[in-house]
This record gives structure tokens, C-alpha cells and sequence, in this order.
């Protein structure tokens, strides 16, 4: 039984963690704190009343130090990279959920997140938490940097295509769609409803700090792509992604290749699921679940193939892949508390 | 061809007056201001992109003056009573959108709106800009206290009953459900998209300041009515007010009869639709519109009327309303910029 | 491990059963049907693919005999009294979800529903599954009339102070509102997105078939009531509901009282959470689970109570009670599969 | 004053035309039709209630002609070709807002729409009623053929970059987002509420009939483009559409020169905004509204420009369209009802 704190509870990534570790068979929540909020998770959580009598104090290092032996980072960027390095000296493991150890470089960090790294050492050991790619080095893994959202809709998207695809990849788009959640619990005019509801636009168009996050996973696989083009979008849902991939593809191929190509590369994935050609996954199919579903279509001429990949961004997006990294470093049952 | 002025006109209401009168035979907007944001109404309103050249400032008393021949107050209370005596000594005409002239005293305001009231000498020589009760005072007024959302819809949905049942009425309860348009443009978490989004809640339960509102101009009809008993309810649209009044009368009656009071009552009005019994009142048919749409309804034992009014709340519920105020007092066609 | 059937899995009840007991520790999936789709659970519940191999065929009555232990019938209602019948006389155990149970006679029934009576012998012994109030004839059960989500709501909203209140009450109103999937997988023009989304209206007003069986089980408590009036309402969201309850007691009492009365009447319950003083319940926090929240306040003059009670009506409403009712017939241990 | 009529009165682009021509200041509207609704208009559209006396029959070809001048068919394909000849040579004009007429030939038509054109004669005669691109045509036409409305923001958003870039077009994908508005009003099961809510998913992806649609104008502007890849998607709000639209150009750019040659192409278009670089066009500001709002964006390697458009698919990609065709034709102010 694994003692567990979340830093930044409050949070939608926070919250849903704490509803999955509440009802996980090997983890315990024994610490968990929010910089913005104090008080009983009764009232912090009300979904949560007469589920756990944890109180949810501003974040004590020494006390999440004394409590767990894992702890969950569910704080904005910036504030992740000023924890981790004094919990991993105490040999704690760590998964950060932010954004604070996802690229390669200090320099490229300050380029998207427009912040100073601070704990470059960590940046350099701190293992992508995509199961799907990189079970092994997770297993053994201290220091776990969860995938943003976007990411891992488009790398499990795209990873089968670019490894095994024999002629390569000509250019590839991303045009990805979220659900408010994914925008987290800020006091925003632009986030309020009477903004959001009945609306839909694009935002950072080609310009979005997970694009580099991408780029850099895909571009660790077997054959190189080129930089994708990652366009977001704003939907008036609260949970979900959907992106819609499309593939300039070097030759010309049939779907049923391609089709055989991605059922071979996730045969043993418990959470990524190749939908039947001709089928569409759809957001409220995984809304609430850790799924990856993917539905693949080609063009006529068989040179464009067009990917939609689908998760909940909180789940498999967030706080359901943090607690599948967990499950795989300590050994649990990798669907442990997901399914 | 008056010249208007809107100060706030970033808000809600602000930014529906103004497309109301930029669509106006016969009145001009001259002025616009808003202390939040400032620039090009392109900028602030994109909406109405290529329809305005209006350039919007923090409020300036002077400038107001000198541009206006009435002026909408379409901002928060508390602000209304600091700009409006000074408009009215320079001879303009104010139509306050916002609470600062509905309560009868300063005590009476002070409790509900948590203020001290800074003008009271307008106070009493304000008219509330209800038509369909109050026109004539509203042909000879200076200052229009323009009404509340949800006492439109219930005084509306109300009046005929309180006024023509000869038996008087034992009881009313106002089961109230507004749009999130109703809550203005205010950078609150709990006002976030993915905070109301499928949700649905009760809010100052028997505890809103709008009740006062509607007792104070029950009370004025001829019949004697108990308080209401007011609970407000916040639903995930962004448009519409629907408000469920249960009316324990005073004694049996039959649902023909309570129609045909209705119907008569508002038989020469423009803008409130006593729809067919048997017919039920939809947001949808409203939304985007003036109107007032009266539901009736009576149970078996024929002692309960249920009635239920829907306004679109930033049209009737309030900057329709208002120029449907300005219409009446300069003596346009009463729907004009309204139908 | 008990062997079950449902017999209407492609409706939502019928998907959301399928998808509880899949994970239920005790029970497993032997049979589905369904008389509109047939097909591999993976078509027609995409969101649960790869998790069950069931096929679902049309209702075949001695495939169901031979294969489950117990049936839950998410069935249109006439279906089910032409089912239970021969599964019971078969020595099979039945929850019936529809409303072919639920109201005491056939003439009754008859008004309500529109249809005769097939099953009248039955009608007499079914127990209503309503487990706070019916716990030990429930384990005793053959077959349970698992209660309208409506009902559930009202009656467990207004249980403690039907029952405790020493001065009894002088009216109840019922306001609901219930978000769309409580009407059903239906290919209605009414009910297209167009048609209810950024839409809200009352339906059956005073009319509807949920009020005589809030009346019966009401009317069986200590104390007398007249009979409710009950105004339901369709909301635009997927799932939950929300009743705003209005008292009249009959005589004036304070808040702490009533609430202390709340607490003690489902002090031991897991799925009733009474709010504290102050609070509201909101649909975000019920929806998913299996829980009953329920707020309370007075009105100044302590004469009118305002209980707002909310359930989401595919848990609590619908297929998690039918679970809890089985765990509780079986001896199961009651939150088993829902908490 | 023009006497018109509409057939298929019932459906969303015939109320939303309706709704037009009621203001409109020179025209009339004399006759209404619907096969599957009769009856006053108060009752098909109650948020028109008290504003037309006309009644809805079935549709009587003699009564269209003795009534009107011109006819606008809101019909489903199919049916308009089989109204519009005799319409024709009774010397009425005719506006189709379906699809009959939009394809080139018999044999292109029977590919996407499945059914044998019955009316090739007038099939060559027909105007395609995009006054941005035809204007001149539309003057002269007797039978308009208004534009789908997924071609409409398409086209719109291409025609500038395909007409005035020097170096052409690589390849051109169309990732496209409508309401639900755009799927009409049928009794489907795939549309109702709870299946949209909180859903999104792509349909029809590369086979959609709207594409050859876009590649025949697109083909008929100065330059040769390659034919689009489109894949349309469910987006949950009532109107509107957002298209993104990527096309890879032939040689490097600059953002400022596509931007002015958009300004250029638009600049005496009353329904045309491009807006300033870095802005992207918002689904609620153009909703209600004529409007085609259309952001641009170029890659850091100037290769790839990125075109939003968005419009009202009820309005001008349908409706509004429709009417500011027979405005064009009948020589009234192009923005007549419009603005």
C-alpha cells in the first residue's frame, strides 16, 4: 500500500486524482495541499462529502515528505520545478502532472513557457510518462514527467504510422479540439459561460507550447517527420479531445495497411483502442475512461490519411495517465484504478 | 433623431443596447464609455465589427453631457447614483439599467444591496420603467429605473391575477431559473464555463434582492398580496428567464376564466403573449426577442394556478426594456427597434 | 457470483446496468437483449469495446431463463408485465425499472399509463426499491418495482419531514427539472439537440404520471400529506436531477431543527448526504454517482421549507438503485459496484 | 413590394426565412408550404407568434403561382427539382436553397446524392447564388441556386489565395465544425440531445457531397487548385460553422501579404470581415448574423497558411444568403433584412 500526497488538489487534474486514488486497491492518499484553497476536501471537493477526512492545508514540504512515499504534482508550471528536486533528495518518486519537465532543454523551456528552468540536473533524468512508448525506462523512472493532453492524443495518433511506415511522412497537421477542463479552474472573463457556451474558436494557431513536446517524441521514433503544424481549438464540452491528424504520406497506401499497421502496434495497449475502418470514435465514448480510441480514414488517392485520436483530457490526458505511471513504476496492475 | 450614450458598454447589457441602436430609426448612439476596457467598439465588440466607429473612454461626465440628450446606465449599483444626479441637473434624461433606483428607501437598499444609498432625493422621483404597469409616469419621467430581470418575468406573469381575482391569492411561490448572461461579465471561478456546464443549482434561496423588488410593485396593484416566496435557480444557457409562480388563490376557479384575465389584461400590449391554456412557454421562442410569454395552468381541486413567464433577460429583463423605456418617454412607436 | 440478464441494453439505463455490473465483484453479465439493435455490445455501447463479448439478441425468454439467475427488466413500460410473469414462475428474481409496477392497482395504472393491466397478481406482491425506506421487505423480494427517478428524488427529499415533523404539513409543490437522458433514447423532432439545447420549459404540468407515485409512498409514512403537485421541467444537460421541494408546515420551526431531523433520518444510509445549513446541492456533484444530496432552508417567518433534492436519474434514478436493490436481495454488501 | 413564398415553411431555413422577410421592407410574403406539418404559423413557430396570419398547407403548385413572384424552396434535395421547372414556366423566379442544383451534371449529382436528376435542362441554367464570386450572374437569374453552407465559408475563405497568389496551391485540407442546426430537423436518434451533448466527432470524412460542391468554384477561379481534402465534424452548439482551412502553397509568404490581398479581394463586400492579423474569428460573432469573419495565419517557414471562416450556417449559408440573392436579383439594397 503506497502512501500518496496531491500537491494542488484543488485543481481539476487534482480533484479527478484524488477520486481515482480513493478507490485504488494498492495507494492511499495520506497528504494533500492547494496553494489557493484550504479546508476539508468536504468542502473543496463536494462530489468527494464523506469519502476521506483529509484536510487540505498550503503545501508543507516537510510534511509531505514525513507522509508519502509518492507524490502527485498537480501545481501550474513553474512551481513543479521548485518542489521535485528537494522530494527526489528525500528519495520520494515524483509525477508531475504540469508542464515543468516536458521539453528537452532549459533553453527551449524559456522559449514556450517563458520562465527560467530551475532544476536543469532533474530536467535531463526525468522520464516522458507515455506507457505506450516508454514502459521500460517508466518502470524504473523516479522522476516521471505525465504527457500534456494534446500531446498524447497526437503521439499515440501518430507513433504507429511514423515507425512503421515504410516511405515516411511528407508533412503532418494537427488540428485538435478540447473541452474547457483542459483550461484548468482559472477566474478568467474568456473562460466564463456566457463566453464559451455556443462558441468554438481557434487559439495559438501554430503557436502552442505542446507542439515542441510533440515534435520531440515523434521525432525520437524510428523515422524522422518533419515539425508538425498544431492548431487548437476551443469546444464548448467539459471533457474530451479530439484531434484530427492529417498525414501527407510518402507513397500511396491502402487503409486496410494501415489499419493492420496500428491493430499490430497497440495489440497489447489496455488503454488505446484501433476502431474498425470506416468507424469514427466519438468524445463521449471515453469521456470518464483512460482510453485513447483511433479511428483511421485514407483519401482516395491513398496519399492522405487522416487520423482522429480521442481522449479524456483529465484521464488519459492527466490524472488517469499519472496513476497508470504509478501502477507501472511500483509494480501494481498497470489498469489498477482505471477501469 | 436623439442623441444616447451607453456608459458600460462592455458589459452584457451595454453591448446589447448598443446593437439595438445602432439598428434605431430614430435615436443615435454618441457616447459610449466603459471603465473597464477601453478602445474601438471593433475591438471590444466583434460582433459588430465594420458597424461603429464609436471609440469607448472611461466615463467623462463632461463629454456625456455634451454628446447626450439621454443617457443608459448600464453598470454595476453603487455607480448608477454617483453619475445619475449630476446627469439629470444638466437636463438629461437617465435610463439606470442597473438596482440603484428599484427600493422604495435608502434603509431598504442599504439591507439588500449592502450600500448606503448616496441619492436619495432621486430615489422617490424615480419611475420603474415597467410599461405594461407604469406607462403614462413613464411618458412624463426624467430618471427611468429600469426593472430587474426576474421582476419583469413575475410581475408580468403576476398582475393580472393579483390585480382581477376577486377572491385574492393565500400564497406565491417563484420558482426562478435565469440564463448565465443574467451574472454580467465577471471574471469568477465559479462562473467558469466548466463550472456550470451541466450543472444546475439553487442560489440565494428565499434570499435575493429582486424579491423586494417585485413585493414593492405587487403591493401597488389593488389587490392585498402576501411577500412572494423567491428562489432563483442558475440554468446552463446562455440566454432566458423562465419562472415557474405557483399561486395558492383564494378561492376555486376554473382555468377559462383565469385565461380570459390574462388575455384581456394584456390585450393592447406589444410585447406579452398569453399563450393558449394547454400551451407550456419555451426559452427558445423568446430568446432574441422583447417578448413576454404567460403560461396558465390550474390544478384538478382548481386552487393552485401555476403560471410561467419566460423573458430573454437582456432584452425584456433588461436592454430591451430600456428602449422600449426611451421609445414611450420621447414618443416613438413603442416597438420601434424591438420587433 | 450471481448470473444476470438485462433485457433492454441498448437503452441508457440498460447501458449504464451493463456498464455498473461489469465491474461489480458479485455479479456477472450472462444475457442481454434488446428488441430495436442486435449486435455485438462493442457496436452498440462503443464506449465499452473490448470490455464484454456479449452478443445482444432479440428477448428470448428461455435463453434468459437458462442464463441468469436474476433479470433486470430497462424496458419500455407495457413490455415488462408481459415478462415477469413466466421469469418469476421460473424461480428467477426481477428489477423491473419500468413503471409497470409501481402504482398500486390496475386502474390506477390504467389512468396513468394509458394500458391495462396484464400482471395483476404480480402488481400486489412487488416490492418498491426504494432501499431508505424499504430495506427489509426488499431482501425478501422476488421482484422489485424499482422507483421513477422523479420519485426518487421527491420521496427521499421529503421522507424525514413527512415523517417527523409533529405539526404534519399543509402543501407540497414539487418543482423538477431533469436533464434529457430521463427521456430516453427516443427519435423524436422534440427532443433533437436543436430543440432543447439553450432551451428550457415545463412539460405535463400538474399531469404527470411520476405524482400518484410520490403520493402512494408519501401516504405511506406516519404522517398524512395531501397529495403533491408536481411540475417537471426538461433541462439541457445530459444527467441529474433537481427538485426544488416547497413545505408549508404546519407550524413555524426553525432551520437547525428540521436539518437536525435530516441528519438523524438517514444517519446511517450511504447514498443520502444532507447538506449543511447554507449549502446547495448541484448537479455536478451527484452526477456519475449513486448519491442523494438534499439541501435545506426556511423562510424567514419559519412556515415555508425549501428542500432541494438531487439525483442523477441513470444512478440513483434508475440502474445504480436497481444495483443497490440487488446487492441488498442478494446480500451483497450494499455500495458493492457503486461507490 | 415582391410577393414570395416559401416551401417547406416548417424546417430551420424556412422559419429562419420567414423570420427575414417579416422585416423586410420590400417584400412580402404570401404563401407558405410544409408536406410535413400544417397549420397556423403561431403554432409551427411560436416565437412568431402574433406576427403573421398566414397558414401552412401542404404544398398546391397553383396556389405558389397565383400567390407569388418568387419562390424559395427549403426543401430536402429531391423535391426542389421536382418544383422548380413548372415554377419556372410559370415566370416565377426561384431561389433553391437545397442541393439540386448545385452540381455540374446528372452524373456528378446521382454520385453524392443518390438519385437521378429529373431537371438537367434548368441543371445548366442555374446561377450558383454566391454574390461575392457571381454577382453579375445573380442580377440576370430566374433560378438561384444557393450555396450548401459548409461551400459557402469554404469557398469564401479560399477564393482570395486561389484567385491573387502568384505560385498556386500545393494541397488544400478543410477541417470543418458545424452546429447542429446545419443536420435540419428529423427524428433521428443519432441527433437527439443526449447523444450530441457533450460530444464531438468528424462524419463523413473525405465523402462528403458539399466537397465536389467547393471543387467546382474553386476550379472556376483565374488559378488550378488540387481538389480538397474535407472532413466535416458535429460541434454542439445550435448554428454556426468554423472552418480551418490549411493549404500548402506553392512558394514561401508573408502574413501582412496575404493579409492585404484578402483586404483587397473584400474590400466592397458588406458581408465579408477579414480580420487584422493575430485575430481569430469567434462562432458568437457571427451567429445571428449575415456575416463571413475570416482570420489568417502563416508558419514560422511561411509555407502553410491557415484560414479560419466562419458564418452562420442558417444565415449566410443558407437564408441569409438566400434572401441577399433575391435581393441582388430584384435590384433592392444587397443588405436589405440583412443588417
Amino acid at each position: 500500500m503506497v502512501k500518496t500526497g496531491i500537491v494542488g488538489v484543488s485543481g481539476y487534474s487534482g480533484g479527478v486524482l484524488l477520486e481515482i486514488l480513493l478507490k485504488h486497491k494498492d495507494a492511499r492518499v495520506t497528504y494533500v495541499s492547494a496553494n489557493n484553497t484550504q479546508g476539508k476536501i468536504d468542502d473543496i471537493w463536494p462530489k468527494l462529502k464523506g469519502q476521506s477526512e483529509l484536510f487540505c492545508d498550503k503545501f508543507d514540504l516537510k510534511k509531505a515528505v514525513s507522509l508519502c512515499d509518492l507524490v502527485f504534482l498537480a501545481v501550474p508550471h513553474t512551481i513543479a520545478m521548485e518542489i521535485t528536486p528537494e522530494l527526489l533528495k528525500q528519495g520520494k518518486k515524483v509525477i508531475d502532472i504540469s508542464g515543468d519537465y516536458r521539453l528537452p532543454t532549459a533553453s527551449v523551456y524559456k522559449k514556450w513557457y517563458g520562465a527560467d528552468h530551475k532544476d536543469t540536473s532533474n530536467l535531463k533524468k526525468a522520464v516522458y510518462g507515455l506507457p505506450e512508448l516508454y514502459r521500460e525506462k517508466i518502470k524504473k523512472a523516479d522522476l516521471i514527467s505525465n504527457p500534456g493532453c494534446y500531446p498524447t492524443a497526437a503521439i499515440l495518433g501518430l507513433s504507429p504510422v511514423v515507425t512503421s511506415f515504410p516511405a515516411g511522412i511528407n508533412s503532418i497537421i494537427i488540428d485538435a479540439k478540447s473541452g474547457m477542463s483542459g483550461a484548468g479552474k482559472k477566474a478568467k472573463t474568456q473562460f466564463i459561460f456566457s463566453e464559451l457556451n455556443e462558441n468554438f474558436y481557434a487559439y495559438k494557431v501554430l503557436n502552442h507550447q505542446h507542439a515542441p513536446e510533440i515534435d520531440l517524441h515523434l521525432g525520437k521514433l524510428e523515422k524522422k517527420t518533419p515539425p508538425v503544424n498544431f492548431v487548437p481549438h476551443l469546444l464548448p464540452v467539459n471533457r474530451g479531445i479530439l484531434e484530427t491528424i492529417y498525414v501527407h504520406l510518402g507513397e500511396k497506401t491502402g487503409l486496410e495497411k494501415i489499419h493492420s499497421i496500428y491493430k499490430r502496434f497497440y495489440k497489447t495497449e489496455s488503454f488505446v483502442r484501433v476502431l474498425e475502418p470506416q468507424k469514427q470514435p466519438q468524445l463521449k465514448d471515453i469521456a470518464g475512461t483512460n482510453f485513447c480510441d483511433i479511428g483511421l480514414e485514407i483519401s482516395p488517392n491513398g496519399k492522405l490519411l487522416v487520423i482522429t485520436s480521442v481522449i479524456d483530457n483529465l484521464l488519459k490526458g492527466a490524472s488517469g495517465q499519472a496513476v497508470q505511471n504509478m501502477n507501472i513504476m511500483l509494480g501494481f496492475k498497470e489498469t489498477e484504478g482505471l477501469l
